[in-house]
């Protein structure tokens, strides 16, 4: 391992995504600075040589790297109080699942020139600083979304951030990035919560499901509040997808009602055909 | 194993299903009717010793039990084809997903009596008599749906059959099945299709869904045809299951434009609460 660009991060949060980076970055003898809500989360952590508990957020500016990892909104308002501490700062950026409203949060703030959002795909149904271990980051994906007015050093420095804990970076810019994920991420979400929502309805229980209804309802488990987050903070991107699916429903539905077996047998035969298509 | 209560099994449609079956019973020693529309099945199946290959359908009068292992139209179809020739049989079923529909084709055809009709969750992703194997359905549960009509020996022959392969009987009407099915089976494909078809719609390639999107979509992979079947079979069910997600999905959707975290919130908490319930 070569030696990283950077001497001190600060994270900002230590649940599952930055109790992890902490961890990944002790043990690559990196100096952290830790900040959580939850004092005793800290002490332990700080006693588990891990960290170093720091006085107040104004000893934020010991730190060459910045990340925030906690939900959208603390992360813009967390972004507000820190922005005086940052003057030694090359780099800030953040975790959440959404990124334009934070590059956009960064820019309004004149942090723009520092500010790469990332986003690592590396999250699973737990959560907290309990559920936070090395190696969570080994091969996944880390979208790299730099602020328009970031600097190549402040970019180059957030993806060698992600490779230093095995993390493969991708560059892509924030509205592209929220795009994709309000496809490939959110919307899976929603209709999963949605089905769920249905069957909670018709009182029929998830252990009357077969294995395959299993899968369908599987993502809907996932955290309420977190989620509520990520779907108002992306609605731009997701109102469309939503509609899109209830477009297919509908559709369905009306083919069914009027007995039309070339209209059903058609809506499936796409499904099945995308399906099928690199499989995966 | 004791000796079964029949002598003498018609299965007509050698798939996944039929083929299954036959070969449960061929390896218990029961003696085998084997029909399929493709004679090169019928011709290796009887090569292979596991069943007889009959001249005609007028053949099938030598079964004590006759199983219909084919789609819902080919079903309905074949058994007013059959009701002529079944005069010594003391059951006839089905495998279909739907019951309603086969349970009162059969009753118009004065086959109520000895008709209960099946329905085994033993399926996959493939078809086909080379999809086929013993112990397809070892500890598989099977739904017994009883036309109002039948004798009671016919059921206990039914159940019988299921026991004799491995499964696990349950005995439900027709109307009950359909409704359990529709919201717990074909609701959850429905909506893994609409999803999917929506992602088509965008130009979303399957190999960008992380794996929770797959898990969503995995259902969508379906046989078409069948499902076009089943769906068309059990429109009455499944169009109010359909509109309730398509309600869900609508309800999000307005409380994520007017920005209404309070309603967001509580959306995705019914659905978390639901899947955290007997998780399974």
């Amino acid at each position: 391992m070569t030696s990283p660009p950077f001497q001190t991060v600060g994270v900002i949060g230590l649940g599952l995504i930055g109790g992890s980076l902490a961890r990944d970055l002790a043990e690559r003898h990196v100096k952290v600075i830790g900040y959580d809500r939850d004092s005793a989360v800290v002490k332990r952590a700080e006693r588990d040589g891990i960290l170093w508990a720091p006085e107040s957020l104004a000893d934020i500016r010991a730190a060459d790297v910045v990340v925030l990892a906690v939900p959208i909104d603390d992360a813009l308002r967390l972004l507000g109080k820190l922005a005086p501490h940052l003057t030694a700062a090359r780099l800030v950026t953040d975790v959440c699942s959404t990124k334009a409203t934070i590059v956009r949060g960064a820019d309004t703030l004149n942090l723009g020139r520092i500010f790469v959002g990332s986003h690592p795909l590396a999250g699973d149904h737990r959560s907290g600083w309990d559920a936070s271990r090395t190696g969570l980051f080994a091969g996944a994906r880390a979208y790299v979304c730099p602020s328009p007015t970031a600097q190549e050093s402040s970019i180059a420095l957030a993806e060698s951030l992600w490779r230093f804990v095995g993390a493969v970076p991708e560059r892509i810019d924030a509205d592209s990035h929220d795009r994709e994920v309000g496809w490939t991420s959110h919307l899976p979400h929603v209709a999963s919560a949605a089905l769920a929502s249905a069957l909670a309805g018709a009182a029929i229980g998830r252990d009357r499901l077969g294995s395959g209804g299993r899968d369908v309802t599987r993502l809907a488990a996932g955290d309420p509040g977190l989620w509520t987050g990520i779907a108002l903070d992306n609605a731009t991107q997701l109102l469309p997808a939503i509609e899109a699916v209830e477009r297919e429903l509908r559709g369905l539905r009306e083919a069914l009602a009027r007995g039309d077996s070339v209209a059903v047998l058609k809506r499936f035969e796409s499904a099945h055909q995308w399906a099928l298509d690199r499989r995966g």
